[in-house]
């Protein structure tokens, strides 16, 4: 859950982060942004803001922005019915962006957040860039931190069904509750 | 065709538009700008620069670089066996982008190429700026035209088949060739 005025507080970060990559926003999207904290109640440790370009039932291009050293839970998009899962590209569009993907371990500049070595099981890490960018197949485990100042990151895809990713943490939810204050 | 020093030429352009777009593009990537002419052999005026930043079989994202007052042909995207065609959804990261789709005639700021009034037949203009943003379903005709700086526009959509593309302008093909000045 997040409280009315820090949802508002992490969409504003969210646009001064926007800004910086030149990702323009129309005035009526602005208040599309969506801070998502995954259930757990604390956004800046664990959370994502994610602005959705375009969702169809056939493609989705999203821009999300990353606080620093804020980190997006390890997670998979399995399949769903008919579909063999979401495929999903990352490229950074501003900042640094620790992406952990499958692999052998590697020297990690990410910190897994405190207390959860059980739910980050990865430990390949690759720094990525401006321009840096990675494709993930459905149900290819990955998570993310950004760097010191923060990350932009564009997610182009299959068609999205965020509701329905899978999440190592059992404790997470996917979908975030605002609470009046 | 497009003589080898022509290409240079556009892709530095391209590359100027994309910097100004503040997109960033990895140094092994700036070759694989592609200018396309249509198979016209006059891009400044009938042409586009693209950059694709992925292509799977289930999606792509590219971003577009105009030239001032360029066109991008009329067009649509058909069946293809069990496609039922490309849906496509443009943004305009930058510049302003003179979009002519289906629907009852409006007054144009987008200049029809002289002499091919024939091979243009919609005449429904929205002006997009920043952020701009419009969907086409399969089969829906639509052209483009940059305004006076150019424009850059990303494409997401479902997979991309650019080579089955149709045009209303039968003297295009959509591979472009490259030849020795």
């Amino acid at each position: 859950m997040i409280h009315r005025s820090k949802a508002k507080e992490l969409k504003a970060r969210a646009l001064d982060l926007f800004d910086r990559a030149s990702i323009h926003l129309a005035p009526e999207e602005k208040s599309r942004i969506e801070p998502v904290d995954f259930g757990l109640g604390d956004p800046d440790r664990e959370g994502a803001q994610v602005f959705t370009f375009v969702q169809t039932d056939r493609y989705a291009a999203k821009v999300i922005a990353l606080l620093p050293g804020q980190t997006l839970p390890e997670h998979w998009h399995p399949r769903v019915e008919d579909d063999p899962g979401k495929q999903e590209t990352v490229r950074v569009a501003w900042g640094t962006l620790y992406l952990v993907g499958e692999g052998i371990a590697t020297p990690m500049r990410a910190a897994i957040p405190a207390g959860k070595n059980a739910v980050y099981t990865l430990r390949h890490e690759q720094i990525l860039g401006p321009a840096g960018s990675r494709t993930f197949d459905p149900g290819e485990k990955h998570w993310f931190q950004a760097g010191p100042e923060g990350a932009v990151v564009y997610s182009f895809s299959s068609v999205a069904r965020d509701v329905l990713d899978r999440f190592t943490d059992p404790g997470i939810q996917r979908v975030t509750r605002i609470e009046e204050d």
